[in-house]
């Protein structure tokens, strides 16, 4: 059975900028839908939705639907209504993977799953990214070069506000001298959280390769081996034994 | 120069359950903040706050002075404005030192900084606790007997809805067959956390001395070695090399 | 392409113990390695190796068929030779997977990954343990009921002398009060390595479904992703970029 | 009463290349113990030990009376004999904190107590090193530059062969594009180990003093808060409850 993806994105750059349509003419969302095909082919179904959907495309019928979302947001995190941030994150709690792509680190998701600030340095100034394994027997490594090498790239840095990672897969430098946590995995829950900062709308990264890879082995990971059923609750327990 | 100590309680039971007035005849709160002056001396200058007290004691000016806050709730979680939540958390976050007592583990700041549910499994039928170390080189388990043996005590038991610790210091178990993370060590922005489980007003938990000694290493550990300031945030950073 | 799985064990017990070889009549290997094949059917190709065999069935050629090894050892561990665990150190280091069980505990293997005691308390006293599931979106504990019952077993005590594990699945009780982290993960250089507790030649451990139920899942989990190479090294590195 | 600090060093380079007498006159030891003695005056009690000396310096009495050790090795680790490796492995797992420094990765007891490989990428060529902290939290974190600068650096870099750290404090970059954990957590049984890579013969590192103020908040940090004791050994436990 395949694994039911929906690749979320805000769609804001897209029907507004000129370049952006034009390195991302489906969208940024239809470029990462394409790479997790290609790489993945029948051991995935993807669809993609968008902020201007109904309920963003993310009804209680269509995330019952989803094993693994992945989230792009860069300029409408406030657009995302709370009710449908409160539902993906309950779907997440009850098993759901999901990845967080960039400047998706700002998201309300994310935020409300850390509980951190999930802030950072940033600069855009076409600098080129270089994607170090430190992790190199986790499956979201696999058959990634080391490095990773992003020729022209927004530059994120620490201090990233989050967490520590319960296990950090990669960490990017950049040509500015910045370094950052950009390979981040959470439990949160029954579910799997993928951070992974790679990725604009400002330059081609979601036609990568190798960061298909990165996304496609992260589809996998979070994949949830149990299915999804409901978050955890407080729950009276009569003595048993 | 002396750590800071505000400990905070809902007292909620003390004035209304007799047992429990008899109990705790300064209140919970009275009793841990003893406990802190007892062990730790001049190296700790205790206050207590309390829901009633304006702004429940928490005011921008007394958290300015709170180098280390503990926290009891059980009653009154929804009680609890969330304005002076933000700004506990900002605090936090900022570098404060927190530590979540007992059912705390459902109070709207454990869960904010944490992100998941925070639920857990509960029966209260007065059965033996034993708090086993699993970290015997971290400070909070410093002359903490193995395993600390809590005669009588409200039952946790696992799954607890918490993301796993960065340092897992005590597991207990009860003796009706459940176990339960009951020390968690977290870092979240410049703040630690800690969460300990014994402890509820129907039992003389805080009375203990080794549960003193406990609460009195968490103040310590928790207490910021590079003072309290801002959290982390977005900043737009210029190439400096 | 299937996952090769070899599974090991010192075959100790079985040929001196009447008892323990009616419990076990095709070996602690003989059951474990049914009960892989039984729950992965073709998704694995399991062959078994014990002590007595020419270099304890694991030359480097039967090693360079494996993907995944599990190791069961009580009496024999000082019998192994040294060449060998340095041999299957390194496989590991280079990828492979590695599932230590029980008493394996005090193998040189796992002492030699671990760089620690490992040590624990024990008793043989037919306690029941309960293995309580505390990361509950972990793919290892996909399915697990939760606690997993077992009537009888050796209990194993806190403090267990292991390093954290980077992820902690199964923390037990049992009867007498104990509590250990019975399933925990580690990623060690390029290989995954799994050590669950539950197991022993006095107890028909290996026969319980869901015991091999976690088994299955734990060889899943530690497969290797990205194939086994070498083992990592110091490199001299030229200026690149 | 002090924190009794054993500050050790091969002492290869200094006596035979005269540049780096010019640049540690008084040993590399030299330079690290008065940047502790200079930092934290009375709260530490600080000796140095080099390989020449009678056991290394490193003899039972001399650990019995050392709470921190502090490791510098370069061109020397296989002359370092077994049997003070075990020693000081002994004394860590009871309760010592480690220090290990720089080239220290590839010595004999930090790979014994990882268990890996320890290994990494490296050349010299004087780049220059910023040191990112990763965890503002953390006590060695405590005033600590963000980043740290030191201009002229061997290059160290990913993939390093450790266990990921329980807790990862620093990452560093160079100028030729490398990332590296430069300053990495563990618990190994009851004692504390953080290694810290700035640090070389052919630059001035240890003079800098903010690299002192990293490595005195870790002598604090790794100091036992509950003493040095026995390691953690298996035990036949009675039932007592």
């Amino acid at each position: 059975m395949p694994i039911r993806v929906t690749v979320w994105s805000e769609n804001y750059h897209e029907p507004r900028e000129p370049d952006v349509r034009r390195r991302y003419p489906d969208g940024i969302h239809g470029a990462i839908a394409a790479g997790l095909a290609e790489r993945l082919g029948e051991r995935v179904r993807v669809r993609t939705a968008v902020l201007a959907d109904p309920e963003h495309g993310l009804s209680d019928k269509e995330l019952a639907d989803t094993d693994v979302l992945t989230w792009w947001g860069h300029m409408s995190h406030e657009d995302v209504a709370d009710e449908v941030v409160a539902r993906v994150r309950r779907r997440v709690l009850g098993g759901m993977g999901l990845l967080v792509l960039h400047s998706g680190h700002y998201s309300k998701i994310f935020r409300a799953l850390m509980g951190t600030t999930c802030s950072l340095n940033w600069r855009d100034a076409g600098e080129r990214e270089l994607v170090w394994t430190v992790a190199p027997g986790h499956p979201i490594a696999a058959g990634v070069p080391h490095p990773l090498i992003i020729g022209e790239q927004e530059t994120y840095g620490e201090p990233f506000g989050i967490p520590q990672p319960d296990e950090l897969v990669f960490i990017s430098s950049f040509s500015g001298g910045e370094v950052f946590r950009s390979g981040c995995c959470y439990r949160r829950g029954k579910g799997s959280v993928f951070y992974f900062s790679p990725g604009d709308q400002n330059y081609p990264v979601y036609h990568n390769p190798e960061v298909r890879r990165v996304l496609a082995n992260a589809v996998l990971w979070a994949a949830p081996a149990g299915g999804v059923g409901e978050p955890l609750d407080n729950a009276h327990t009569p003595i048993r034994w």
